[in-house]
């Protein structure tokens, strides 16, 4: 049952590159409003804004052996994503497996259980979104497996799944699907622009997507 | 049952502007230790503080068609106040809501939901009260209403009431009870400047309130 | 049953030191993955990290009466600890009761309900770890005790125990064990340096803790 | 600001047994989908369905005061309606207020915060929605309002107002609006009778809903 | 993007049927302490246990329509499973659509949201485990799909997977997987049968599974 | 650090007989209204009113080893107290387990986790207080201790200290307050009778406690 899956395959860089530069909500409305991570995914410093292929981790409660298996698996450009097999708020990860996770190319770790030493995180720059800060500390005793689809805060993840982050939260691509993800996303933030300026210059919403008809005939009053 | 009023009462500015400079900490204890929002009410960015007149929305869940109609209804100084139908973490404002907004001159956004965007909101220094940051997006497929009386975050609001705001979340005064909340909150924070010091020199709250007598009455023992 | 306790024990300043130096991972860890207090209780702003003697305060709910009292017991470098005797997310502590605290020595404050004035509380360098945040004022009117044992945000905490706070959240730590803590915590972080600088050149710590054939023997397979 | 409004009027007590009868669910959806508190209120033992006329009680947190001076204020077939001031979970009333209500006819409870001797309560068949069931007590010192305008686990609530409240929850009708929902809720029985049977015999709600027309038109597709 | 999966494949029902007189907590040691939906998820009433072919519903916040269409793809013995597009407590579901439902044969309900007339759907024996009881009704405006892959409290489940669900929550088998998991667990029941009888007559499980080298090797000490 | 306490003291049964008498509400009251576990503490089936002394385990999050080394540890009359190191909802405790603590004269169990099996335990007749029913289950790997003084739903718990549990909730009383406390808890009935014949009768607690004048005195304005 405890598996690690060796050959994953991941998406094209530059895909993945467009990906991370649209940012969360746009990529999940481009894919038709799905992927979203549960909202109490928080970063624990703002401003990072990253895409990567997901190495995925199933481990149990308050137990972190699994993330040193999961590093020897990461590739330039990867995200660790951890989902605990029952819920558990303890800090699965700190600096040391960061500074492991960085020599090996991560670019960050979606957690769906408690993160600790934020301070020196945020030094190093390595970003987290994680469900809680928590110092408390985990065992190595108990299997788990590595690059197994798991379930992550709410969203099904396979290894090689795009995962995009900001600070809006977390969001799941599927690989397969990513290539049109990512032209729908750049077609709707050409779209956006021009809808910003004229919304910036006054016009209404109300107008520019002509909703005044549709709203009178589902019965709107104004009084 | 979905209705859009028109035309609200406005408290007068000048009094408004004194109750922003006040706090809500401040506020909320001068008309009684009443008007809290719930505490899960938290702004995106720390350092905003603000005060303005409450254009209420009444939304389904996960449908923000509503804020659309809200914004035609915005003058200078207005807050959006949005509360749901039912639970609802979706995020129902973004950058382009927001910047159609701040076209019509609002102050900001107090919501019972999600918001996203965070990241955008933040550099156009539009603030936002809520209870979640989610890039969940909504749909456009319900009525609900504009300007009727809500129940947001635990506390009753009227359109035109106004909702003060600042790190320490949200508070809500009546309209027709803003200029005599001003002036006790004025009254509130001339007594605590002399307070401040006294204790900053080290004199005890114990002496300086004349607690000692009350607490030995009590029963209060010392060991 | 309403008490103070005048005279507590504390533990040596530079023991005390020395835990604010290490931090509350790897305090907690030095002791045996024990003391950390619920993950809930965050602070109101990042970068603080201290440590100091407990004076502790059990208080009734929405009654911040004995916060005064506790004051009063303050010696320099100690921290209050407040626990309600049921749950509550009041604004107990707010700029006021700091200016008084920080003029008897106090180092922060640990509070398993609400603070308010965060902003101020910010500027004026006080730091707060607390369950909520939230405007909504007390009264004075039920007596608690002061320096009695209290169970905080789920660990049992006695006057003059120390107390470590960071961005990780807060831990406790025995007024009779803190010495050998800190030993053990030194200790800790002297083979950390080592550790790190191996991580940060690639090795594995599959391979720097000797992992593989653990997690043979216990069944892990490479797929 | 502490006031005992004594006079307050009731809708007619055949429209309130007509609400009753109706239950919560058909009577919210009677007046709009709208009125029904959070669900986190749920009641104390199953199959007890009321209406009354709310007695509300904004209390302090922790403090139940205000209760013994609403019993005052009860007729027969009224229900109190509690509301704390701030979140709590303390247990307001137990079984000897519970006799003292029974005796001035009172119907019910309905509380957002704690209630206990839930198995004496159950025994005597006088039956309570709570946030939580809790043994915790509560002090008599700070005074709060008897028949304000309050908001209760999410809804505004006025005197007078009707409750009603089933296995499904708590809903409240405006007192004025009483009559004409009690007319929508025995349309809406009606109607649903002739559904049950047609739903019970295999008929499809698709086909009997005219839906399969308005599906296609959005969009959905039989693969 | 919102599909009706028509042709789902089913495991034999004497598997299923196997699984259901199981249970929960054994079915899921049997397959490897995997499948337990969160623990949120609650029956409307207690000692209905049951397993059946899921039928799976995608459906946005507040808005059963789905469900209408879902009701038309079950076949004798399926169980409807409905996860929200984002987290919602509104009640999705009630007696009028249990009629429809069990005129299908369907078994019961899951919903990782909620339901109301628990009271009607209680007399009708037709169980429903959910994380609300809600009396709160919703619209039938946007589509949503049937049978496709949905995420649910926690557990990722796909149409036509086997559901357990009694009075320790819900599993999901995977549908390949039944008849092997079903094997394991009648061998599990057997097992237990033997030490029940052992340890009610006193053995201790330290004997028993020999526990008692193994706890002396990883250092427990007796005092 | 891991550690049996193999002996320790109990109160008098007779005395922890007669605080079961009492129940939780009056023995929590009679001891000046502490020792309450968090409400969210609640019983798997209602009528369950139990006391005993407490064998206390701390158990790591997701492992439930140290229940069977606990069970070798109880006497007669005894009640397991389980609270594991961080928060945790897994399935810790079922059938077998109960048949071997029942074996053992064991009288229910109050645990900070989740217990499943809960079917076979109601018809067992073993009263369970826990914060979760869940099936998932637990491992064999990592030590804890038995009989060490633990922090459970709030409360701190030493091995012998008395557990008082019934249907508002569980109470746990000193070993060495017990007698003083029982003496309180007889008192106050004794008084509750009279009092509860007086309120059935029609009288108003507001005459009965002679609350009118205090009332007045405070402010209490009569509209």
């Amino acid at each position: 049952m405890a598996v690690v899956v060796q050959n994953i395959e991941r998406a094209d860089r530059a895909v993945i590159d467009g990906l991370a530069s649209a940012g969360v909500a746009t990529v999940h409305e481009a894919q038709g409003r799905i992927g979203c991570l549960a909202p109490y995914m928080r970063p624990i410093f703002t401003g990072a804004q990253i895409a990567g292929s997901a190495v995925t981790i199933s481990a149990p409660p308050g137990d972190n052996w699994m993330l040193h298996v999961a590093i020897e698996q990461l590739q330039t450009g990867d995200i660790l994503v951890l989902a605990p097999t029952s819920p558990c708020t303890d800090g699965y990860f700190g600096d040391l497996l960061a500074t492991s996770a960085m020599a090996r190319g991560c670019l960050g770790l979606v957690i769906d259980a408690g993160v600790r030493d934020v301070r020196d995180l945020t030094r190093m720059g390595f970003p987290v979104w994680s469900k809680a800060i928590s110092a408390q500390g985990t065992v190595k005793e108990t299997l788990g497996s590595v690059n197994v689809p798991i379930v992550c805060a709410g969203q099904a993840i396979a290894a090689g799944d795009i995962i995009v982050a900001d600070d809006d939260g977390v969001c799941v691509v599927r690989r397969t699907e990513a290539a049109q993800v990512l032209a729908a996303a750049n077609k709707r933030i050409a779209a956006e622009e021009a809808k910003r300026a004229r919304l910036a210059s006054g016009e209404l919403g109300l107008d520019m997507y002509e909703m005044r008809e549709r709203l009178a005939d589902k019965g709107l009053k104004y009084v």
